[in-house]
């Protein structure tokens, strides 16, 4: 799990800014007719008939969102990708196109940058990415990364947050709370390692969680699930930040309320067990956790026959009218309003 | 110059993410059609009907590409989106959206932010542009922007680095080194200022080139221009890195060589004065200074008509074939080759 600090060591000045541009996207192949001029201009040149676009960035910040003690860089560069094409399939929208852009410190040598490529590749590959663009450049401490995802939707089909309406379904894709549990048996074999490097731990009991938080995947499954089965959403948002603040955003960018029911929560067996094991509510986790990049959307109560056996989907709620906010009715049948940064509130 | 730094401070945590996100960016209005959905939603959603889209991303950090003890927030942000526009301009095409994202540390309060936004939002509006999306978030350390730029362009508009062809002529516009040289005199007054913080410098006959390093315009006008005179280069790049890295990737990339004049270097009076100042070789500084902004482009000889009495485009040089290389032609009417980063192998 800790990376191996002695491999072979190319120092990145040896190749200059734009041999390791060349050097790093070179492995890159164009996948889209949408795709006209991909890296190696002063711009990208895309071209999408009769489609609207949809344009989504985010950065990862060493320190800040990862810990490259137990993240590899290989895993690093694939969930950099992963994070932007989540919000690409929140919008029921075909992701076609990233830029993928690095600021690094010297400290890092060539080979980190190309196991970080590597992932990118990878995900590329996987999610039928073009990676057209990019910037490298140093940094004076440590590692950022900046990436800019593109997709194509029609216009009749794109989803946005705005839609839901008193009495849609809340519904939400796979399980919840495994990438926070997986983060915290990270961050806890990384305080057994410092105690005792040669400590060998078995890990097998958390796989599950850990692959959630050190290899997330983004649901471009349930788009095409969506269309299979002739649902449009009336809104939609990717679970990034914990369910309890995408359901405040819905429920803001809405003008509605929900009742968000505790028991009907989709747990992993691995999340409840290491919930168990840490002490912690696995209703806290699922609400603040984040990082299961997971689809929360709402659902018109017509189109309930067409998803009700779908083991993808699980319904977890309803909206409601803005009067009466937005709630959680825990198992004891009591009412709590939910709240964003609910973790010191909530956690009893 | 430097700056103040006990203004009003108001703690980042006092907001939150998306507090930060919502006080922010209210300020920016919606000026395109092709702006479906702006920031709000996972992703921007934009239309362009016929037309391509171009993409571009780049990104400034602190210790690498800007000095906060001499640099105002307010121009960096403005620099951060001209960078970007720059790179637009260079395809032939019209900027139309872009997204802002920022990492900083906790040391940065919000009016820090605020007067960063706010040159953001002047360069928005003066460029005609809608800032539809980005990412705040947190660093361990230092300030981070990181911009992606989009523009529109009609497919037959579009112009490449890999079009130029022997005898075409290479044209740059404007002037070019005074960002170098307004850095030059920067960092000099920071070195006065350490010394003697009440020193309060002259710096009159600097203003044109400290504006060229701070407060950088990215040439909107010479896509307009180029229209207006019915001329379409035949390959084109903005001038971020040096004259002569510029040059040779077109060179590179249009498989050509070219014969550069050093007599034809078109030089502000305060650039010749400030390089005699500081006894560096004004040559130098245009090939390898970077940071102008300018456009370099390869226009056929039969458009010369068209753009010989224009006061914004300069014949530099021109195109010969791949075998010969790219060579600077000194005023003793030597040739040498150019070299991407020659800063050290040129100085004389």
């Amino acid at each position: 799990m800790i990376e191996d600090k002695n491999q072979a060591r190319t120092p990145l000045s040896e190749l200059g800014e734009f041999g390791l541009i060349d050097h790093l996207t070179k492995q890159f192949e164009i996948k889209h007719t949408s795709t006209v001029k991909s890296i190696g201009d002063d711009a990208a040149v895309l071209e999408f008939s009769n489609k609207q676009i949809v344009v989504t960035t985010d950065m990862l910040v060493e320190g800040v969102h990862f810990d490259l003690s137990y993240v590899p860089l290989k895993h690093l560069g694939y969930k950099s990708v992963i994070v932007n094409l989540s919000d690409v399939y929140a919008m029921n929208a075909q992701a076609t196109q990233v830029t993928v852009s690095i600021a690094v410190s010297n400290r890092f040598p060539l080979e980190a940058l190309e196991a970080l490529y590597e992932g990118v590749a990878l995900a590329s590959k996987i999610y039928n990415i073009d990676v057209v663009g990019g910037d490298t450049t140093s940094s004076t401490s440590g590692l950022l990364i900046s990436v800019t995802a593109i997709g194509e939707v029609n216009p009749e089909d794109a989803v946005y947050r705005t839609g839901a309406k008193p009495n849609d379904l809340l519904v939400v894709t796979g399980d919840l709370g495994g990438a926070y549990m997986g983060l915290q048996v990270l961050e806890r074999e990384k305080e057994v390692f410092k105690v005792n490097p040669n400590n060998q731990p078995d890990l097998d009991a958390y796989t599950y969680i850990m692959e959630r938080q050190l290899k997330p995947e983004a649901r471009k499954d349930i788009v095409k699930l969506l269309k299979d089965l002739d649902v449009k959403p009336t809104s939609m948002i990717d679970v990034s930040d914990g369910l309890s603040s995408e359901i405040l955003h819905i429920c803001k960018a809405s003008k509605v309320g929900c009742d968000l029911y505790e028991d009907k929560l989709p747990l992993d067996p691995q999340v409840i067990s290491t919930c168990e094991e840490f002490n912690i509510d696995s209703t806290t986790v699922v609400l603040n956790g984040g990082e299961d990049y997971e689809l929360l959307m709402t659902i018109s109560q017509k189109d309930f026959p067409k998803i009700k056996a779908n083991p993808n989907l699980t319904v977890i709620g309803y909206i409601t009218d803005e009067s009466v906010g937005a709630n959680l009715v825990t198992r004891g049948d009591t009412k709590i309003p939910l709240q964003a940064q609910g973790w010191k509130n909530f956690n009893s």
